[in-house]
């Protein structure tokens, strides 16, 4: 942590902030310049909260240096992690996952024939019980404990978690987020960009697709997007599933109904079986754009 | 325009908005219903404030029907409107254009070193003369004649306008600025997302991609794409600008520069020849999955 | 609903519109103009998806007519909501009142301690039971039917619900949070706002004291302000405190600690008990501006 | 300046980095860690690009420790900036002062009947030439050498200037701004917030009263607010100036116009001058709460 004092700051104020920093935990190196001061401090708990600082009299600023997440971090596995199905899938390796289905089972039938439709098209069909998904809590700051305990759980799951960016989260909220899963003990966690909350009205959200290229720098877990949900909007699903594969993603989730007409819900962002298998088709020539296939 | 009225409405308020929007020019249709009335006004100027009619009481909600903008919208020329500069360069046809320099000239020197690595990896050098490029105001309820004003004068330039979206302005404001343009009597506008601003702070601005298929379903106006000012940092240009083709694009602006870290400005945001010419065969992979080539 | 169709909508568009409107149970009034057709539904179920329609060919805008809530709007109790305590404490009535306690029971001691400090500045202390707080999910469209569960569980719940707007959620979203707990069949919501997410980054999010007057424009019930979580900063909470009461709020919830910077949670926007007894002066002149009283 | 090397970062990175901050005219400190590098760097230019550093292979984090405006900060000049009219008024001193007046003027005779309607409540009428009302450009690094002219020549104006905040600017935007005009030597410049543009639509804009507090913290200038522009509707003006006046406002700029209705422009955010006359009422109430008075 670097405090950069006022320069209007008294020596009193200067020891003051020193005293506390001590007594926070922190070892402090004291560097007075012509014309501020500025205290480094080294050592200590992560979850310490910078605005105590920035508090003190005197104090003009104060950034955090180290990173608030460790094992989410880049460097933690700077090879990448791939995430490991049953069923032989990957994601996070070489290839690119399309994983397509309805959004709600609404019958057997429909399960049926939407999976048809998919399987033709070359896709995965995703299954309700394959993932753990969840939406990564907007600010932990604002949740707290509460937030804590609800990660710690899923750090005891035994499946993959699909971890998506809440609509007001930042990137590095969403990596707090993992962080917490990460520490409980499960390293299979699917990272998600689903839209976020702007001013912008015409659509529900907006996509934020250079959230994927920014994940891949700052961090080693597979970054996927869900273009149906990010857009709200039939019209604009396949436009962004071709930017997010051409941005880099490591796998979509794509909503597909046999008749989104008739839809229990969400059905004005699903795509006719016909969309799909032509999207499919698109896909499959971006991808060496950016050295993959599509699996 | 639709007037709902509170479902506690008296007679008095409902006789009074009439009243009201037969002096503004509206011809009225009321329709009595179980719950509330509905007044339909049909008829009124373009440039009508909607806040007028919201305020009268007894009102609970106004919506406009008719698009504010006619000139800008698809259905005015439903096939599309291509720009067509003087050496044969055209925007807005099957092609995709890639147009790339410097952002501001340091030198002869450098404009020719860079103009050389530029047609070498086959893009377009950008001249400063060929445009005039133009920031949408990002509100235009809020410049009212001062913007009006500014627009109308662009309509009388002889040369293709590039609109660029303001980093606060919604795709309807940038389709009024179009619309301003428009009526001035220049029809060779060409539209351009270069990010907005969100709550994000890793980037700079957050780059909308579905502004470039949301603009062609409303407009006829080609829709181009600047990656550099739209997210500002050197690594993330290469992938949102993959994006961008792969949504729709039908330009590009980019940034090259031959010595990044020497440059008077933006240099972080310029890409090294050597990054362009990689992204540029990438982009010719990735263009015909649009059913277009790279000019 | 009015439906507005594009002006080179086909007479098979219109008709196919029309039949998907009456299928949704729906009675349709056509108004065939000189440029455009507009269809007006009547009658159809509240959760109605507008996307639905929108989608359709040759359809222009769709405006929702009806308020998506009924029992949160004004006119349901046009005299306003009182929400009654067991101690006879009232909020929504003719009296401000102040509640305040530290974030979190730290101790039996530093309970009574603040308890003291806080009877002692005029204003009352917060108990955790007394009442149910719930931040109100930021967009019910995303949540779907799990946000529906668990607001309608709330509705079960007997005692008062303090409902607090998410830092995503419009207001209307926060109407319609309140809107679910009402029809489970509890009356006694207060309403709270502290802070939305905005691209200013000075604060932890930004407060938007325009919400006090604008709910209770729109609705009945009990509208309060959290200056604590607001602005997260100590050294603001006086400011917005004043400005929340100015704005008409009905209630004020406070964060005070005797030892603010030893508090194990939030102690950054912890009032100090002196600031606090400050600021109660200040709200006692503040109050009959509006023409009421600290309780 | 503070460069927080990746914890993986080379030897080769690291000095790669101390000779460009060399270079850049930089004298760098350098700290070496258990975990990781950490550079310190003194001396620079105040415009200086921090994404160059950024970008460099091996950094982690660059943290700007001098605060990149001198002269519009608080410990520049401690006491407070006083803003000083020719006709005695003063903005910024002991007394609060309400300027009022229509927005645009249409007449000699509406302007007459404003006058003397806003005199008899006890305000200043806003004459257009008292200032040189300006909006400070939403963002600094977008505009480069454009906005840095634009504002220097401000610098040379010898009147007072109003500095608006942009609908997208952060409040450090805002005071850059300032500081431009400062450093062409004007001094008498009176900042303004005037609504930042958010999700939230029920208003044009959401006006942020925390603006007031935090300006008054970072900077020796005065600021006021413009709650008829911040809301843009009449029936939420009267809360929000009572609001700004509560959070310590030095000044508010309110529309009044005898028939609002009538107004050519924003007659939807005019008062009726009998609501101008009871804001006044309430305003007076309110000052002494933070120890002032209505001019």
């Amino acid at each position: 942590m670097i405090v950069a004092m006022q320069e209007s700051a008294s020596e009193d104020q200067i020891q003051h902030v020193i005293d506390q920093l001590v007594q926070m935990g922190f070892e402090v190196h004291r560097s007075t310049g012509v014309r501020q001061t500025v205290l480094g401090g080294v050592g200590a708990q992560p979850d310490f909260d910078v605005r105590e600082v920035e508090m003190l009299p005197g104090v003009q600023q104060v950034h955090r240096i180290t990173s608030p997440y460790k094992l989410a971090g880049r460097s933690f596995r700077p090879e990448g992690t791939v995430v490991k199905f049953g069923n032989g899938l990957e994601i996070g390796g070489k290839n690119i996952v399309v994983m397509a289905g309805p959004c709600s089972v609404e019958s057997r039938e429909q399960l049926f024939t939407v999976s048809e439709l998919i399987a033709k098209a070359g896709a995965r069909v995703l299954r309700g019980g394959a993932f753990k998904p969840r939406s990564s809590p907007y600010s932990f700051q604002g949740l707290g404990l509460e937030g804590l305990k609800l990660l710690r759980e899923l750090g005891k799951v035994r499946k993959p978690i699909l971890l998506k960016r809440g609509i007001a989260a930042t990137l590095e909220e969403l990596l707090l987020s993992a962080e917490y899963v990460l520490s409980g003990g499960n390293y299979d966690i699917i990272l998600c960009e689903r839209g976020i909350r702007t001013f912008e009205t015409y659509t529900r959200n907006t996509m934020d697709i250079s959230a994927i290229p920014i994940i891949h720098k700052l961090s080693h877990l597979p970054m996927t997007a869900d273009p149906s949900h990010g857009t709200g909007r039939r019209d604009k699903v396949a436009p962004m599933a071709r930017a997010s594969v051409a941005a880099g993603a490591d796998a979509l989730l794509i909503e597909v109904h046999h008749q989104p007409d008739k839809a229990l819900s969400d059905g004005a962002q699903s795509l006719y079986p016909e969309q799909f298998a032509k999207l499919m088709d698109e896909l499959r020539m971006i991808a060496p754009a950016v050295g993959r296939e599509i699996a």
